[in-house]
């Protein structure tokens, strides 16, 4: 049996949007139209959905339903759009477009946008809070917050921003730079890979397993993000060469283009190899990591 | 016996002072520098530590040791900072003063100042995940984990902070200006309150007490906070007339300088009707609830 990937995609994507929109932020009248309009224009947005995906497809390698991995999935797509936002800001990257539309505080100016943005992250750990207690152990969504917190904050993502912001304008070593990439982005992926299994109460092996994989598709999806930002792609929502123009160093500039194709098709085998204790259950997510090496966009 | 509120404010505030330092919030040599120093910065700046007080003081109402709330007033503690380092921006109320400091923008520079705000958003909900497991029931810790996202996100303060913004230079009624600082002042204060009833599983009539407490000695401290504004006080940490100048609602604009302590007097009594169920242990509450109204910064 050949796995179609790009339905599986689909499915799960339109899973996702479906949750976020029924369930996960609904206008409640309370709280100013404003801030809910915000919150959901940058979340509603059309986004590739790939972190709450790679939570689907790991949950599914171990046989959890769907529905029991939702609230982590919104509560991440939630932290992952936060964090969009506010890398938009123009203290930050001053940026005017993401997903192909204006970015948050172009249409409602700074203050909302950092404040959608704070609400976003404040709401995601109370959805985390959803997790079926009468089927997982209490003790292992309190884990799972955890994560959540760690991954999101200064041992995770933030600190990749700030080191990010830090090397702009500067050349930095491989080294330094595979170090702000696995904070940046590789923090909230490995988080995605890891927490079904959290959750589950799996024992550290497989935790592990999951977590070398979330670790090499997370690098693999940078390089081939930097690849993307000087050859282009259909659809990128983002202008071409942005990097560049900010100077920043990235894998193409430190190991030539040609390099970091090889490095990123280094990176989709560790994913393999990571994988190589599971059977087909585990087929989508290794579909998953060739797709982020050979993606257009 | 007299209770001595002055000695009890320093013990209370040193004891949350050397917690965050200690425990809470430390250096370990993975994040920047920057960033950890532009967290700390403003977590230590010289504070009342009135929330965290609360929690201890509601706590010692309920019999229960300082230590086992400690999480949650260093997390309080946190996520009420971050509230004020965002609400300093340039964007927002672009102040360049707080509690007598340069604001953390002013020092670190925009984008630092956002991201060490969100990333002790992120990390208070990482504080929450160590109240103990072994002494407290995990669902309580989960439940309170949401209150703490609730009061802190759409449902609460932030939708205070846009009601703020989308009210300067606009007359708006008593009541929507009621209705603006229960979200942006009450909802952590309140939270402060409650969250040791939830966390040791009181029934809901006892929680229902110190909600109703809480609600009105935030009634009370946001008016007296206006009031200050207008005939200052010593050592305010920011200057004086800055709500006049921003042509802010209110309470003496609405009410009057006369109409508005009188308003005071009355939160001030509804919040010792709200403990008269409580003997001597809640002696310490009482006498918070009479600094609130009476203090002169």
């Amino acid at each position: 049996m050949i796995f179609n990937l790009k339905q599986y995609l689909k499915d799960k994507q339109s899973l996702i949007n479906t949750s976020l929109k029924q369930t996960w932020l609904t206008h409640d009248q309370i709280q100013p139209d404003v801030l809910f309009e915000a919150m959901n224009y940058s979340l509603s947005a059309p986004g590739k959905r790939i972190r709450p995906v790679l939570i689907f497809a790991c949950a599914e390698v171990l046989d959890m339903p769907v529905n029991d991995v939702m609230p982590m999935a919104a509560a991440l797509e939630m932290i992952h759009v936060f964090s969009l936002i506010h890398d938009d800001l123009p203290a930050m990257d001053d940026d005017d477009l993401r997903r192909g539309q204006p970015t948050n505080h172009k249409v409602y100016g700074e203050a909302v946008a950092i404040l959608a943005g704070d609400a976003l992250l404040s709401h995601a750990f109370s959805v985390l809070t959803k997790l079926d207690q009468s089927k997982y152990k209490s003790e292992n969504i309190i884990t799972v917050i955890n994560t959540f917190a760690q991954a999101t904050g200064m041992p995770g993502m933030i600190t990749g921003q700030v080191l990010d912001i830090k090397s702009e304008n500067k050349k930095i070593s491989l080294e330094e730079l595979k170090n702000l990439h696995a904070h940046k982005t590789g923090a909230l992926i490995r988080l995605a890979c890891t927490t079904p299994a959290i959750l589950k109460g799996a024992d550290e092996n497989t935790v592990k397993q999951f977590e070398d994989y979330g670790k090499a598709i997370g690098l693999a999806f940078q390089i081939v993000d930097d690849i993307l930002d000087i050859v282009g792609g259909e659809d990128l929502g983002k202008p071409i060469g942005s990097d560049q123009e900010k100077n920043k160093s990235t894998y193409p500039s430190l190991l030539g283009l040609d390099g970091a194709k090889k490095e990123a098709q280094n990176a989709l085998n560790q994913a393999l190899d990571a994988l190589s204790g599971f059977g087909e259950e585990a087929e989508p997510l290794r579909a998953l990591a060739r797709y982020i090496v050979e993606r257009s966009h």
